[in-house]
């Protein structure tokens, strides 16, 4: 099974990094597979150590996307590290062995610690379209234009029926990096 | 904006129903729209009480459309009524006053308990796939078979690269509603 989140690492000197992540899960075990090179790559390898973040404010996937990566974090309770303010739950993780690959190497880790912060507030259809629109965005190069406006105008549908204040806010971030790839492009 | 959830009401005997719903939040605020006639209707006109459940378990939600409505309850704390157990949130809700309709009438409703049992793990392609195709399940009669086609195509992609078992279980009760109804009007 894999799910979309938000990984927060840190480097040595405990800076930290966030970056929308699909991941591996299997009960308390993940497997991370970030590109090579990465700051999520090299921060693993540093500090073996990383947090997955459950959240449901979608701005922070749009913003990391679109080059609003400044958001606010917590300190980790078991490791070095740090957690999104806004996570419902979080999972501390360790490393327990890599899978080297020239591209993406599979990071094998293992949760030693879980929080949970907030309730979750159920399914919104229109958070679904952010994370499929965020996916097409971090795709921009690789996709022919017209399967991009295809796959937004039926999000639309979805989207615009059940948005939210900051679902709108999300998608704004990422429409507007695809009006600009259209314009360059064009 | 507007949640996907999982409604759960009692008659006056106690008897408890499910029934996937939309359901329109603002904060503590909610407003219902249940079909008329419908049970869940009936049931927030006798006990003017409902219960919203926070559920990822995407089963109940294709299983209530699929004839399986009988999935594990427990008693709820400040109302007499029932959550899910599957439940990773509930609202308790008490009914504030309805404004009538002859097709859908809106019950606002307002939280007086929420209750937090087990952490959210996250946004999941599949699930959503599962929710926007049981949406497509009960349209089915409304919807041409060529536009439920190219959007189950689609949703398929996403489905098929990150589902778990449970989002697999899901899947096939409602491909099986959409193949017996497709056999029926070819």
């Amino acid at each position: 099974m894999i799910l979309e989140t938000l990984i927060t690492t840190v480097n040595a000197s405990k800076q930290a990094h966030i970056a929308p992540m699909g991941v591996h899960t299997d009960n308390d075990n993940f497997i991370i597979l970030p590109f090579r090179p990465s700051a999520t790559l090299d921060n693993l390898l540093e500090t073996q150590t990383a947090v997955i973040n459950y959240c449901d404010d979608v701005r922070i996937f749009s913003g990391c996307l679109t080059g609003r990566r400044d958001w606010p974090l917590e300190a980790t309770k078991t490791i070095e590290g740090y957690y999104l303010q806004a996570a419902l739950a979080h999972d501390e993780l360790q490393v327990e062995r890599i899978e080297d690959d020239p591209v993406r190497p599979k990071v094998f880790c293992r949760s030693v610690h879980k929080s949970n912060h907030k309730p979750f507030s159920g399914f919104n259809r229109a958070q679904f379209a952010v994370i499929e629109a965020a996916i097409l965005v971090s795709r921009l190069n690789m996709l022919p234009d017209e399967k991009i406006r295809q796959e937004l105008d039926y999000l639309t549908i979805g989207f615009e029926k059940t948005a939210g204040s900051k679902e709108r806010e999300a998608w704004n971030w990422l429409m507007e990096v695809i009006e600009q790839h259209w314009e360059k492009s064009a």
